[in-house]
């Protein structure tokens, strides 16, 4: 019983990017990347819609570099596609006649600076509302320490990563094999209980949903909190994110 | 009208002291401190028992360096008084008999270095329960924009502060000269919604609370979750807290 204890494994949140060094207590963690709007949840329909691999690059200036190789390129920042991209961080863009079999090169404000701060400090996998319970039920298969890692805006907390780390979260925690002592899972776990029952309308107070509605860019909005409706789970691998589901 | 919107000031919630460089998109702030268990609640229990004044000290090294020279050293790290001191960081030991008239030299694992990170970026003043009606009235007063900067466990987000914060919050966002949308004000209000009725209820799910517990630290719990036990505002001038509301 003891031994039983002592296994288990933890779970813990990360609010932001500049907050991921200080949670580092242990190593061999699984760390799971969070954008919602809408990094995670394009590679999510990325994958879903078969593409190759996509290869996450912080800055945009790297992303340039890839232009006229083949590949296609997604990059934005602030919400914006960037002219030498192909398209930007609409998961609509990845539609399956446009990125099956393809290799993406995928720049973003937020989610590929995540990936980039942490992926020398564990598995890299990514999270959004479209692969939730596909996602836990790999993590619980594991047997891993995890951190979720919001990737915020700009390196401040947002609201909808924080929802979904809530939310992940109490998926885990309801298997007998994790614990948390981390107060940002206790914070998450309360604003999801607060959320799931009607996700769209909490998401009206995340201050990131109304920068896209300024910007046209808000149809995304229910496809990003849409439950379940795919199965993919993208990890790094090198420098390319693939479906481990697939493998 | 419109003038009356644009001059609204703003309200900020950051939730470490390393996210602080990333809020700052304005100046001439008014930064409360927050670090309910416990160098903040100390801070204003010393100020209510009429101290003369605290002189804050991030490096434990440094607030060595006063032993003898007059002045009542007060230093902590983990909860634990340091050995040099004359006493460690429960506000049970900022009594009237110990520290009326005094200066106090103060360091603790994160309070102080919450001052030290933001002291050059305005204007700091001490929060706690037991100050929060009059800090709020005093902040409403001063017409600035605020920024409630949670001190944490060791650079982490903790949820008692978090939960002060949000209570302050809305004491501001009650007041229609204030505006917010930041999405921490909002996790943080959401907080503070359902810890308001049973506040110690909800500490309970606290980290650092069962921490204080381990170590049987944790007699403060109650004291430092009363509400308006006391009207002082502690505001740093050059290098010493001093209580303004006496000015």
């Amino acid at each position: 019983m003891l031994n039983n204890i002592t296994n288990k494994k933890t779970v813990e949140i990360c609010f932001s990017p500049k907050l991921f060094p200080y949670i580092l207590t242990k190593n061999n963690y699984i760390i799971v990347i969070v954008d919602i709007l809408r990094a995670t949840t394009s590679i999510c329909a990325a994958f879903d819609n078969n593409v190759q691999e996509i290869i996450p690059v912080a800055k945009p200036e790297n992303a340039k570099k890839y232009k006229g190789t083949g590949y296609l390129i997604a990059a934005e920042r602030d919400g914006k596609k960037l002219d030498f991209a192909d398209f930007g961080n609409s998961p609509f863009y990845f539609r399956k006649k446009q990125v099956r079999g393809k290799t993406i090169v995928y720049s973003t404000t937020n989610g590929t600076n995540a990936i980039e701060c942490s992926k020398h400090y564990g598995t890299i996998v990514i999270g959004s509302f479209l692969n939730i319970k596909a996602l836990s039920d790999w993590l619980i298969k594991q047997n891993k320490n995890v951190v979720i890692l919001c990737s915020g805006w700009k390196d401040k907390f947002n609201l909808e990563d924080s929802v979904f780390a809530g939310a992940l979260a109490e998926d885990l925690l309801n298997n007998k094999n994790f614990k948390s002592d981390c107060d940002s899972v206790t914070a998450a776990l309360d604003i999801w209980l607060l959320a799931k029952n009607n996700l769209l309308e909490y998401i009206e107070k995340s201050s990131h949903r109304h920068r896209l509605k300024k910007m046209v860019l808000d149809d995304v909005l229910e496809y990003c909190f849409t439950l379940n409706s795919t199965n993919v789970i993208p990890i790094l691998k090198g420098n390319a994110l693939i479906d481990c589901s697939k493998i």
